[in-house]
């Protein structure tokens, strides 16, 4: 009997933040391949299947991409149902669709399911809509992680469109994302807020402005994995400390 | 005893894409503020509730935004546990922020569920990821709906950034925005799709190319709800009719 692969999202780390058709997958899984970001209690729903690490802990390298998908095709090959668990969404930032194409071309039935993405949850946690018809018609998603020393993005038209900005994976190189974001024009007074480990008990978070976060960012000594939103309405977050914030850091 | 309003994303169609935390919230409920988009099959979550149907059933008009707000500020008065249901995510173009806004400044708790967008897991269904390494940095989300016959959009930048975009509430003027975007020179052959009623069993769709998604769209007969999709990551598709679509069309 044929086997399968589930790509699943598991959200942005709370674990009620997954979806009940995931939950029914995982009741039926032999296999879990499972992401470093994802939240281990959220195996609770499949306490019969093995459970295979495959990203990166305590600074060791993970499995590169490729012996990831060898593993999922053998698995399947041997007719077992397989789970791919990843943080958030799979197919946004989190190489889905690489795995997809990969289990597609090797003969392997496979099925997504999404899951909440932190890009939007997680600026939620804050009162942070990532739209707001008073102040954007929409919202753009993209990485900050550099290629070669270069973001790769368009952060002209990126600023010019008027979007909410919510950056992915952009803690480390904020400092060079915050300067070519100002390069553009786009006024340093523009909200902007970073949130790390965004909707577990944990997150922490600053709200600032685009010319001052980098150096807020520093003081509350915060690092990956976090969401960044730069956008007016970051105005809207609950808490006071936007100006506070600002004031600190000036 | 103080009521509370919980604002709980439904997700796309498919009644298993909600998240257990909204499950939990939905069981908890004395009473539930429906919008239409949302699958009646959500509610067996809360048997014990009161749903009252706040969306345009049928061509007749919705109540006014500022009814809704008044009732659910009159029903968390009487201390009620008051859940306002709305279709995908309620902080990306679901007035989710305009309704926090207005329960915060009348003094009543309010908590945000996020739930699955439309516009990451109805593309999914498809086999196409927002994003892939291949083809783009990011993705942008926007609305297609028109105010005073224009879009607001900077469809210019939207296109230089070279962010797959997906269209929220595009169909009433495909025709308008697909122009608009080939008039900023965005090339007429980018693969687009339309999907109508993603995630359920009526799902409809087309791909096809920029220049020529309306007539697709109009061929099949398709209307709202929908999302369109435009960019390089449409040609991950699964299906074989890109290429039908666009000789159909052409």
């Amino acid at each position: 009997m044929a086997g399968i692969v589930y790509l699943i999202g598991a959200g942005p780390g709370d674990p009620d933040l997954i979806t009940l058709k995931a939950v029914k997958a995982m009741q039926a899984a032999d296999v879990i391949l499972l992401d470093d970001l994802v939240n281990r209690d959220i195996l609770q729903h499949a306490p019969q299947a093995r459970v295979i690490e495959v990203g990166k802990r305590g600074g060791c390298k993970s499995p590169p991409q490729h012996f990831i998908n060898r593993m999922m095709i053998a698995l399947a090959e041997q007719g077992q149902t397989v789970i791919r668990l990843k943080g958030g969404d799979p197919f946004l930032f989190g190489r889905g669709g690489e795995e997809m194409l990969e289990l597609r071309s090797a003969g392997i039935a496979v099925e997504v399911i999404p899951g909440i993405t932190s890009g939007i949850a997680v600026p939620a946690t804050l009162g942070i809509p990532v739209t707001h018809r008073a102040y954007t018609h929409g919202v753009s998603f993209v990485t900050g992680h550099l290629q070669d020393g270069e973001s790769g993005q368009n952060w002209k038209a990126l600023a010019e469109s008027g979007t909410t900005l919510v950056i992915y994976m952009g803690m480390k190189h904020l400092a060079t994302i915050t300067r070519e974001l100002l390069e553009t024009g786009m006024s340093p007074d523009t909200p902007a807020a970073a949130i790390q480990n965004g909707s577990l008990p944990q997150q922490q978070h600053v709200t600032s402005t685009l010319a001052l976060l980098t150096t807020a960012v520093q003081q509350a000594g915060m690092g990956s994995p976090a969401i960044i939103v730069i956008g007016d309405v970051v105005r809207l977050a609950h808490s006071k400390d936007l100006l506070q914030s600002v004031s600190i850091a000036a």
